[in-house]
């Protein structure tokens, strides 16, 4: 299996993806909320790049349609929830359309939708996705970064699939830059969260009072779904 | 002191350096040529773009010109040398002008020519690096990477020089990136070349024969020097 692995939402050309099993990580927070909200029921979740664009679907589908995200790690007004996994529960979400915004994440998706599968992932659903990639050739991790930078976050959760995928006893050929993630992560991963909270944006949410978002992100495996890009929206693989 | 890495020449915008103290990086081999050349007496080293513009000094400026460089790891027809540190003794350089073109420290450093002080590092001169950078206040780190991507062993220097900075008492404050590359070097110092080695480009040298340059590339602070660029041509730092 090659593995490449991209550092920003921003870098994501389509020549990269092209024809190539793409998985994308936003660990703090989006892809953690997008993985727990199908796993906990809901019916579809469907990225949108703004808020307007997200009201825009809430008029034309109406009935049954939450919309969540942030924009710099804060609620957006008129929104029903903000970034926080620990919202989405089973009472929220079951059977729901959640049409999503998210600074990083969300553009990261619309980035990569020339890929051949694009999947989602996060530490919640990395036993899952390291499942499905299994027997794929050509596999892309694409960190979304924040705001153009790389995070720490990020890296370490495509540096922990890497690792579990070679743990499984797949053959792997990592880009240096893969090569590195990897290795960053096999020098932490006794102690993830003490590396991961020097990073800028685990920071920003300590300050903002989100600890307990942050323990349940840097959970790995508690989530069996892979959310995947049927064209329209996230779903659950079957 | 404000820390930021940047992955690749590429991805060196003028907004990125200026006003800053930058450090290019390019330890397979440009930048430890540069520094070779100039430490063991050569007056100067202009970097230029293309094996034309390189001819074309030489015709200018006559005698005591010598022509170096490579097109992917290769010497180039008609140059003196080629990309190997150890063909620029003391003999060879001393009092002559080295004009230099490489595929990608070459790119780097023209890219980060809007930089308030720009200078060359490597492993080998790394102690007179962090010396010089030690009561700065903005530094970027530039690693040249290989032809747009990332490379290991620009990385680990990067992070090597942020290590020493840090150990020789600096507070400095990091990017995500500089952070993981920091982290990165901290995990494998014991061993550098060991996960150097698993880089593309060192493969690529080992390869074609060269492991004495290898070995040579990854001595840390075996040159006292700093080459720094004067707008004209690096030369040693007074």
């Amino acid at each position: 299996m090659q593995v490449e692995v991209i550092g920003t939402a921003q870098q994501v050309s389509a020549e990269q993806v092209q024809g190539k099993t793409v998985v994308v990580i936003d660990v703090l927070r989006a892809t953690t909320v997008m993985t727990t909200a199908l796993q906990n029921g809901a019916a579809a979740v469907i990225p949108v790049t703004s808020p307007e664009e997200a009201f825009k679907f809430k008029e034309q589908i109406g009935e049954g349609v939450i919309l969540g995200g942030e924009r710099h790690a804060e609620p957006i007004a008129g929104f029903d929830y903000g970034n926080s996994p620990l919202s989405y529960t089973a009472d929220v979400v079951a059977g729901k359309t959640l049409v999503m915004t998210t600074t990083n994440g969300t553009l990261a998706l619309n980035n990569s939708m020339m890929a051949r599968e694009l999947v989602v992932g996060a530490f919640v659903n990395s036993e899952a996705v390291c499942q499905f990639l299994s027997d794929r050739q050509e596999v892309v991790l694409v960190c979304s970064g924040n705001n153009g930078l790389y995070t720490l976050e990020d890296a370490l959760c495509a540096g922990h699939i890497i690792e579990r995928l070679e743990a499984a006893g797949v053959s792997v050929q990592c880009t240096d830059f893969a090569l590195a993630q990897k290795a960053l992560y096999v020098s932490c991963c006794e102690r993830l969260e003490q590396l991961a909270s020097q990073g800028y944006h685990y920071r920003v949410l300590q300050q903002k009072g989100y600890a307990a978002d942050l323990k349940y992100c840097f959970q790995s495996g508690i989530c069996a779904n892979i959310p995947i890009w049927n064209g329209q929206a996230l779903v659950n693989l079957a």
